[in-house]
């Protein structure tokens, strides 16, 4: 990972925030319960990009929220993400033994163990975010709720995932496959951007400008994550490499080539910047962030 | 099944409006998300006792909650108790072939679906409850996700479901199996009947003795399961019997004998339903509920 040098101080500090953050949440009982808090402390503490906190705290601050409070709604998502990956790596998902450099949780643990670690990161976003610690408005903490429950569920990521296998028996066109990375990847990343607007109580206007910001992001990160995934190498990504081709499955790369596929990324964070030409200065970490999603090399 | 014939009619009433209900909500996309939905709605409708829907019913009885409102609170109680029983059935954890009389998820379709499935309903709980449509005050709704991620999380169901992966390989004594069946089927019946006083804002004293009486109908009902995996046959529960016991896991029937676990069972029954002295005939159904859960025989 190359982060622009405006980007490697706020990604440098979030890392290290989260990390603090996972530890209070997930301190280790004197109980049998011991070894699902090791577990879920495998699947968030020390390591990962970190992109979608920054988003959420890079949103919250456009509005000036708290930023204790903006952490909060971070560590969330997160707990969403990561539990998405712990099931995702499964033997009867995709089947990944490691995960940023080290073995993914049903390796280090047991496929058990690894289930209920997802279930428990899933749950615990939704105790994160309805506790009045987050916001002092029970109408801010339920919209959240309400918001991360659909960008997370069956409308949302798991229906992307849903897809996701059965792309693996059929071959998806174009239209097919971005519905598939809007739900798979969009609609967490588009949500951690509405959470901002939501902590900041922002007007219509400045929430349908943050959803098309949310939305060309979305699809640009995945469109580099399908670039990666052929040009990458397995040392860098601390992942396998080239899996989706090799399912036989459509990705964009596949569908665009590299060179056109490469252009639609570039074009949509310029028409996601675009997006936030309203907003001044303020908005400069998203912007740092919507470059760094096409610039990354994980 | 033989409920009291006081119960049979409120039952069969929930039973169906549950199948409705859930019908509603898992209508079949047209797109590849089919079958997850289609897992979903096997994992769903159809079968099981419904307890945990009427338990919820009659706590809001108490208060004279709506009832479309109350239903959509027992709708999200049993979202969260079927996903617990597709992950729970599955190979890496119980593995188990049967339920409710028709094969499990991951047999039905297969242990991607049923992953996805779990994960699926899991998230939709938390959805209907943060809907406006579950009740007009924000902090009703908050509240409600708050305890029932609290039930269903790390400190709470899957606590218990990772304390029952330990109990395999060491043996509790009986105050570490009492906790453990607190944590993996006590929460979440607690958490239907606090619903109840959380949707009609009880008062503190109302809410202490509902808290006491959901915690003694809790383990009535777990002690009641144990007596049943002994004593029941595998035709009328519809699943394997006695399997905890050959896995040499403690069981309350395995630490108190049989004859001391059922007069167990009763002392709490009437315990539990001595602590609805305060309410009159509003809390009939809550009593009926508290009788049936030891004299089923599924």
């Amino acid at each position: 990972m190359h982060p622009s040098a405006a980007l490697k101080p706020a990604l440098d500090a979030l890392a290290q925030a989260m990390d603090n953050r996972f530890d209070r949440l997930l301190q280790l009982p004197e109980d049998p319960r011991r070894r699902l808090y090791q577990a879920m402390r495998h699947a968030t503490m020390g390591g990962g990009k970190r992109m979608r906190p920054l988003l959420t705290v890079a949103a919250c601050d456009l509005f000036h929220v708290d930023k204790d409070r903006s952490l909060r709604v971070a560590l969330a998502v997160e707990c969403i993400h990561c539990y998405s990956l712990v099931h995702d790596d499964l033997p009867c998902m995709d089947n990944d033994d490691m995960r940023r450099g080290k073995p993914t949780v049903h390796k280090a643990f047991d496929e058990g163990m690894a289930v209920l670690a997802g279930d428990g990161l899933l749950t615990l976003a939704f105790e994160i975010l309805a506790d009045e610690a987050t916001h002092e408005d029970a109408r801010v903490r339920a919209e959240l709720v309400l918001e991360l429950a659909r960008a997370a569920g069956p409308a949302g990521m798991v229906g992307g995932q849903a897809m996701d296998i059965a792309a693996e028996t059929s071959v998806f066109d174009l239209p097919t496959t971005t519905r598939l990375q809007q739900l798979k990847t969009g609609a967490l990343i588009s949500f951690c951007v509405e959470a901002g607007a939501i902590m900041g109580k922002a007007g219509p206007d400045q929430r349908t400008r943050l959803r098309g910001y949310a939305h060309d992001l979305g699809l640009a990160f995945q469109i580099t994550d399908d670039l990666l995934d052929v040009e990458g190498d397995s040392a860098r990504t601390g992942k396998a490499v080239a899996k989706d081709a090799a399912a036989g499955k459509a990705t964009f790369v596949s569908l665009l080539g590299l060179e056109r596929a490469r252009q639609q990324a570039d074009f949509l964070i310029n028409q996601a910047i675009a997006h936030l030409s309203g907003f001044g200065q303020e908005a400069d970490l998203l912007r740092a962030v919507a470059r760094f999603a096409v610039e990354r090399d994980r």
